[in-house]
């Protein structure tokens, strides 16, 4: 029998897109978590199609990005989980806006910031007990990995400040872009922070993937993205711990 | 008889600190550029020192972070180059929070990103025609450098997600961190964003500096780093565009 990726997880932004197809393939493995909690913050709303799914995906949970709701949001969870802890938060929810610089002001800039960079740290910070909860849960297992307790930020190649001009001039995204180096220094700033309490933490790029965001050009279907996501995430160790991997495992530089 | 750095500067966050002793050493130069602006947000505000040295720095510009008022500045600046284009912005404005994770709430980090990253996005975008017009009146010259046009981009040695590790637990800082990647990202895009108009962008650290964000403890005066910094500035060419330098000149990873 395939061993279990981890008995709780949460993903954010599972509406449609990655995360939808992320609850999908986690509900579908052949030993799924015990409980997955698909996280969105309008189940309801015009593009969503997670209530197509609603009978695949039998836990799921509401909440928006406003601080309160996720503080609520963690209360619910904590109730859900009746005294465990959460093994896996994959921080999925994410904006993009395609913005040249005379697209961009202070309102994209500040928007796409708070979806992509404050949603997650919020989360990190409103969960972190639950997730020390997971992780004290293996006494005995000093090593990490996301069965015990870890934190995936879903990022992307174009987070990467090196590699900027290889692609700067076919997409611009400002907006995105910063974010999205900020949300890898998230990363970083928390895998330090939180390998006491033998939590991972690191970033994952799905690939251009045929997604509302990444347009009917991309090479990759969603499938195909999660189904490498999924063997990644399932292989991480303490050695990956603060990294930028893409769906293949692959290192990206900063 | 020494060249001069550049006929035209605005330095931003001018009231104290580096700021203040970079606008001191520009007035000091023995070509001192034939335009100085110093910008802040309240140049009478309480923690200010630009108003002691009024008779030095006899140029001055007066602006704050909302994205009017920088437009507004730009106009101003715009009818006192009298047609000229402006050569040099240092975006040295810039605030921190000592925030670890318990401390850091969605308000630290949008402030911090709005002062740090928004705010010189915005100084780029609307600033941009006067250094395009500093650019053109260079015709002979495809050489980019400060005295041409030049946008430098005051970063920190904890902008850098390689050497996180090395000092997260130090100083965790998570809103100042987060920021400052984000501003890395900023300087790289619009490296490669401004290279078809010969405008020079990078990123530059100051070094640990006796400020009051740098505290009593750092081991360098502001007069030792921005002499170094100045060095850095004069010295820039093309093959600087897109990087992060410190005072000294030396490279840190992203």
């Amino acid at each position: 029998m395939a061993s279990r990726i981890c008995d709780s997880v949460l993903v954010t932004g599972s509406n449609r897109g990655i995360g939808l197809e992320l609850v999908r393939q986690l509900v579908d493995s052949p030993t799924p978590p015990v409980q997955i909690f698909a996280g969105c913050r309008d189940p309801n709303g015009q593009r969503s199609q997670v209530r197509n799914h609603a009978n695949t995906i039998q836990k799921s949970l509401t909440y928006t990005t406003s601080p309160t709701s996720i503080a609520e949001a963690s209360k619910l969870v904590e109730t859900k989980l009746k005294g465990k802890g959460l093994n896996l938060i994959i921080n999925n929810a994410g904006v993009n806006i395609p913005g040249s610089l005379a697209e961009t002001g202070k309102q994209e800039m500040v928007d796409v910031y708070t979806t992509n960079v404050v949603g997650p740290m919020l989360i990190a910070k409103d969960f972190h007990p639950l997730l020390c909860k997971a992780a004290a849960q293996f006494p005995h297992q000093t090593s990490m990995s996301c069965s015990r307790s870890a934190i995936i930020n879903v990022s992307t190649l174009l987070s990467s400040i090196t590699t900027c001009p290889e692609n700067f001039s076919v997409s611009p995204m400002y907006p995105y872009r910063v974010s999205k180096a900020a949300l890898n220094m998230l990363t970083r700033c928390l895998s330090e922070d939180l390998k006491k309490d033998g939590i991972l933490v690191m970033s994952l790029h799905p690939g251009w993937v045929q997604t509302e965001m990444g347009g009917p050009k991309a090479p990759l279907t969603t499938a195909e993205s999660i189904s490498g996501m999924m063997k990644v995430i399932t292989s991480l160790t303490e050695k990956d711990t603060g990294t930028l991997l893409d769906w293949e495992g692959k290192n990206i530089p900063w």
